[in-house]
């Protein structure tokens, strides 16, 4: 059988996967869920037809969204995650002995037990005892918090559909009132490269400058999302990613990471001239 | 009218181009040319149906390949660039005021002649006086020098077809021989997300090793090769490219890059863990 995914990144350029069995589809009340079986990237999550996670690149994500606010600060012990109800991120963050709660808020219960059901590599550690799972609506679970966390790491879909309230600046003060005074809030910032993921980025970047007075923007290489040219968005009451890294300290855990390492830490916030002008003209 | 060129970056994956034109397709000794107008890339240069360049991201392959040599020494006179007929690695070159010769050896001299028909974007610089080209076997033309070059670029395509010799043993050890005491070689050096891929470049380290005593990998993001994840390998006799990098006199040129900086220069030599340990396994 000669069966294609195949998305559009943008009009003009599209991305194809070799299927092998489509294992899941199913519709619930906020999106389409279907994971497939590919020839060359394991299992694929998409949400509403766009790639979520494959199971080959999905460590590099994964990596890259936890391991550098833990590395900027080892002393973070409660966590909020919003949106990640492929696990993955939640994954990461239970390698860390010293986190003592990771509250997970997402707003598709069915997207984690569909995850929990066949893509086991990213959900396997959503029963940790120190997870909660809040199966509701991010932007009005973190409304309610205020100085509780050490990090929130916002792992959002694309600012459309039921993402979109995620790219508020509404949202983006509630989080920094949630957050202690040693608060870390990381944002997956969508591409600089393809103009309409750039605006969103500028978007996201604009709003959260407004609140919080270190603002940093980081990348990575994600071979199976449009361009492949990553950004994630770090800012922070009081910490600087780069010369508050301890860089023994993070060794010392000995964690078992195929992407991030301490070097890649501080390479990923050197940014291209191009992403630099972007980041400019938002703020 | 709905046309696409699609490359299979590996088998199950494919990248697609709405195409708007063909402006050229022609058949060289060599290899198969073509030049498409594409709807988001602007013009892309196929051989033997291989993307090589599109006119939206060339500038982070062309800005990697030589900004990060010549920052590291600002002294380089005389150059040797081996392939590139495009252009864009010459037209790199000539920002530098400083460089004295270009030797720019290229198999195909229709490969030229159609990039400085078509594309002069990249290919308008080939006409720069200091320039010379010679449309010969770079393998044969390296072997005649010795103690000439104080940079020699391998711009090269794939390790199959007319850009195989270019991976092999004894070429690496003529570009040692035909470079300077303060000699610089620079390897386009594939990817590592993809099997093959990561295997030749594997192959490339592994011989450049043999012969340079400082060898370095760094990375940028490119989207329309496979994976969008690649590397380029730095070798030299004695220059650091960290060590050595002087930003002060790099910035003080004031070169107009839309990529390359000199944070993203020290930043692009972080690799991840799972590429330095492909790295590891081939030395």
């Amino acid at each position: 059988m000669n069966v294609w995914y195949t998305e559009e990144h943008t009009p003009g350029v599209r991305l194809s996967m070799k299927i092998e069995q489509h294992l899941y589809s199913g519709q619930s009340e906020f999106q389409k869920i279907d994971v497939l079986q590919t020839t060359e990237f394991g299992k694929l999550l998409t949400l509403d037809g766009l790639v979520m996670l494959t199971e080959k690149d999905e460590f590099i994500y994964h990596d890259m969204i936890v391991h550098v606010p833990m590395a900027t600060n080892p002393n973070i012990k409660k966590v909020l995650v919003i949106g990640a109800g492929d696990g993955g991120t939640v994954r990461e963050l239970t390698k860390y002995e010293t986190i003592e709660q990771i509250d997970m808020v997402e707003i598709d219960k069915m997207v984690v037990d569909v995850c929990q059901e066949f893509i086991p590599l990213t959900a396997s550690k959503l029963t940790d005892p120190r997870v909660n799972l809040f199966f509701e609506d991010g932007l009005k679970f973190v409304r309610t918090k205020e100085n509780e966390y050490d990090l929130i790491i916002v792992d959002s879909t694309d600012p459309f559909g039921p993402g979109e309230g995620l790219f508020t600046k509404e949202f983006y003060g509630n989080c920094y009132n949630a957050l202690n005074e040693d608060g870390i809030l990381v944002n997956q910032h969508e591409s600089p490269f393809y103009a309409e993921y750039a605006l969103s980025m500028q978007r996201a970047h604009n709003r959260i400058v407004e609140f919080f007075p270190n603002c940093h923007v980081y990348q990575a290489h994600i071979p199976t999302y449009p361009s492949g040219h990553w950004l994630f968005g770090f800012a922070s009451k009081k910490f600087d990613p780069i010369k508050d890294l301890d860089v023994a300290a993070w060794n010392a855990l000995d964690l078992k990471t195929k992407y991030y390492n301490t070097e890649i830490h501080v390479g990923s916030f050197a940014l291209p001239n191009y992403v630099k002008e972007q980041l400019e003209d938002a703020e």
